[in-house]
């Protein structure tokens, strides 16, 4: 695949701390997926942010405010769907590190509903944004996995090098419509694989 | 397929009006999903309650506290997930009347979702609690979506009749564990015709 901007494989001589970074790779997810659903591509939603809901006033004449309420642990990824017929599901990390991604960014019970997914036919991945790099990866899961795996060995190292973005994972295009074409990885990477298992 | 307990077909004489109802459908599919999933038959996951945040509290040394949000309109169903590889999507309705299914009770971006969904070649249905006669339904989209349509003519009826539910819709069984098996009735009416195809 041809990209039309400087090759971002290599990191930025002088990389710019882009402020606000937290939001910005969900906002990416969100306008792709925008485009992806206006255009008849792909149904991609993000799920909401989990909250407990503890006291609701009702105000008279107006709607219900919650006025007390907390943030519950997800029990699953951020976002999920369907593309060309199939079930495809991920979660969405920054990175501000300059060498790995530390693995405690990804909760257990992440893995666990990744490793499910897969195991029933789905497609499952990671989109990492390196911050400092203005890089965003698919990561494959079973990728992932070998890492995380790993890690809970005594000996093992708690976080996924740069290399290994740079060797397994793969590159998302940036855009302007879509921000990041993250489906034209999921060809290439899930797609072509499955369409050869078919022909066999 | 033969049904262990009285034929609920038929409404009881004396039907009692059942407490908490609206927790109820929500619970036992949220359970049947438990089971499901911890016997490896399927990952299917209630979306979170979307909700507007306005104003978080930060108190030292304890958790953030959520103490202005809102309410927000859903933009898709309740439900999704994966079974036998397929792009499950469904929403789940209590209705409380006697004759009918009042279409106000659905979204038209859930209707919109659903219609987008089933295009992309995912299952697509409504599980539907007649509360007063302790029956539960999958309705396929397709039938919903047929009255929908009708009911946005001028002559069209807002609503549609339990006989079409005993007709064109699918009761489903209710048993210990999983408490509905929604999943059946999907093999019966979804995947049968799946095979049949790769059949061909």
């Amino acid at each position: 695949m041809a990209l039309n901007f400087p090759n971002r494989k290599t990191p930025a001589k002088n990389p710019v701390n882009r402020a606000n970074l937290g939001m910005d790779l969900e906002q990416m997810i969100n306008d792709s997926n925008e485009y992806y659903l206006a255009n008849d591509i792909a149904v991609i939603h993000k799920k909401p942010t989990p909250v407990q809901i503890v006291k609701v006033d009702y105000p008279m004449r107006s709607k219900a405010v919650i006025t007390e309420a907390y943030y519950k642990t997800p029990s699953t990824t951020d976002y999920n769907g369907i593309y060309k017929g199939k079930y495809i599901d991920f979660e969405a990390k920054e990175n501000h590190n300059k060498t790995a991604f530390p693995l405690k960014n990804i909760h257990p019970h992440q893995i666990e509903h990744l490793k499910k997914i897969v195991e029933h036919g789905g497609i499952g991945f990671l989109i990492v944004a390196w911050n400092l790099y203005n890089e965003y990866y698919l990561l494959p899961f079973d990728v992932c996995l070998k890492y995380w795996d790993d890690s809970n060995t005594e000996e093992g190292r708690k976080s996924i090098p740069y290399s290994v973005f740079k060797e397994k994972a793969f590159l998302i295009e940036e855009s302007y419509l879509p921000r990041l074409k993250y489906l034209n990885v999921v060809d290439k990477v899930y797609l072509k694989e499955d369409i050869a298992k078919q022909e066999k």
